[in-house]
């Protein structure tokens, strides 16, 4: 399903099935896998398979077309049911992105307004595909605004993934990253392998020497020592989820590498849609963040890497506070602070 | 070769055989192995079977006194040849420990001075032996020392591993922990994983674990989350260089860590000997770092965790300015800045 040798097709959807890019195989196996039903789409999620917040409301969105698809010859009343219970379930697949509960909450409106399975069906595989290239689109101008702000030459610090893995386009903070390689700016990229799940080094290095962009692997814990050698003008980081004071939560070691890049006096920032912007939450205390089982960093790859049965913390998400933040870089402008009121400005 | 259920044996010299625990096995295998020449010395050095900058000194006098033993019916000149060959093989094992190059320099002097090559081998022995007990006082007065800085109830952060594992003797910054542990104190550990190569997780876990410490797991990356949590009230990491000034080199991470624990208010601590002060590098400047390959940071346990080919920064170590350091605890007394006068004092 690939296009081309810099595109990856990473979710594609057809008469009610939903096939996607396993990217827990990546980068030793390009291998597709089809959700047959919510369960595996839900499993798909948990695991990681899918991932990145954009491309999981885009994935969510299919997914909910999909069974609608499916069940479209259901009487009306079992079919809102079921669909209404469908978007329960893909909704709480993950807490805190907040894209899944957004293109969920877009669908599950469609449900109740449903007069007609078969048309309600319809609708929602248009509104997937709408999300889809909607998401596309949005890239496309995160990039473009934030190529903006990267110098003709600059070494820029990353974390996990953030590119066509993790969205409907481009990418957010890879988005602004490709753009900018694309104007000839002459970047070099240090990419944090970002632990537990190594998006870093097993995705975003991937996608990086698949399109010929200069980068080095680092651990996570190096990120400190290349801004303290002067290696990096900037930090561009990805969000799952922002808050209205610009409180962002974002994949775990986020927040140690915005408060190192403020020690080195290094600008860090945030790429995302607006639809990443919870306009519900004042701060980022009101974000919930997702804890994940023991066993995503007392494990690898199945393999024991500590005792058994010791306690483990393993938080998906932290949140780095919004003074830490130099500008969220939106399809809509750069946002800069005050947030509180900046994003505000965003709500439509 | 356990003594008891909280005593591990990590080497064993006996008659010429240096027989060491090979840390890459833990924590799942408690594997022994026989070091039978010195280029297999030198070999579990690199691949870090035997590692920590206070037991690798202790390791390499048992490795000379080894060859010195097997070598002890040659003649006097040939000895020597061999013997001084043999010392600087063990020696340029690893670059940054300054306790490698110590122990290495005082086994060396024997040799120059030896006039008869079955008794230098007993000096050389001797010597080990006395390395190895040193150190495992050193280790008690340490954590002698240090406790007296942990509060009655604490949460304490730790890196890598600096216990029974990493030194001749109970530890380092771990010995401050157990010391604190032993006094009564209620102190909860988090440590950190320790990427590459998983110290934090593999050893330093199975170290307080069996000891009956409470401790959690966390990815390096969470540290931060756990200080702007206000779950951790200090920092104690050991040491593998200390310069004049009190810049100090330790575990790739470990700089990450203090200016986290800096950002938040939080006092970091080093744990070294009076050995891991190396009073000819004035500052941080002056101490090499070893740069290990890409493979430890493209691949897990033989697995490859990034594209083939990347470019990849992989330090073993990263150097802590002496501003970011609230104090050395050492076996003569908790040395504080400014450390250009403090630690010039510790010369004897």
């Amino acid at each position: 399903m690939t296009r081309s040798n810099d595109t990856i097709e990473v979710l594609n959807y057809s008469a009610g099935t939903l096939t996607y890019l396993d990217q827990t195989c990546l980068p030793s196996e390009v291998r597709y896998r089809v959700a047959r039903t919510p369960d595996e789409l839900v499993d798909a999620l948990r695991r990681l398979a899918i991932r990145g917040a954009p491309l999981i409301g885009v994935a969510a969105a299919y997914g909910i077309a999909s069974a609608a698809r499916n069940a479209s010859r259901m009487d009306l009343h079992a079919f809102r049911v079921y669909m209404l219970e469908v978007c329960d379930r893909i909704g709480g697949a993950r807490p805190t992105a907040v894209n899944l509960g957004w293109a969920v909450g877009i669908c599950r409106e469609l449900v109740l307004r449903c007069s007609d399975p078969s048309a309600c069906a319809s609708a929602l595989e248009e509104t997937a595909r709408r999300i889809h290239e909607d998401d596309a689109r949005r890239c496309a101008a995160i990039g473009e605004q934030g190529a903006e702000l990267i110098p003709p030459s600059a070494g820029i610090i990353t974390y996990c993934n953030t590119g066509a893995l993790a969205t409907g386009g481009e990418g957010t903070a890879l988005g602004v990253i490709l753009a900018a390689h694309r104007r000839g700016k002459r970047i070099h990229v240090f990419v944090c392998e970002t632990r537990p799940h190594l998006q870093g080094s097993r995705l975003t290095m991937w996608e990086l020497t698949r399109r010929g962009i200069p980068a080095t692997l680092i651990t996570d814990g190096t990120a400190a020592v290349v801004m303290r050698e002067g290696r990096a003008d900037l930090v561009i980081t990805g969000a799952d989820r922002i808050a209205q004071n610009g409180d962002t939560a974002n994949k775990i070691g986020t927040y140690a590498l915005a408060v190192a890049a403020h020690h080195h006096g290094i600008p860090f920032y945030i790429a995302a849609p607006v639809s990443s912007i919870d306009f519900q939450a004042t701060s980022g205390g009101e974000i919930p963040i997702e804890i994940r089982p023991a066993s995503d960093i007392t494990e690898f790859g199945g393999v024991r890497i500590a005792p058994e049965g010791v306690d483990a913390f393993a938080p998906a998400f932290d949140t780095t506070p919004a003074a830490l933040i130099h500008a969220v870089i939106t399809e809509r402008g750069i946002i800069r602070p005050p947030y509180d009121e900046t994003l505000r400005g965003l709500r439509s």
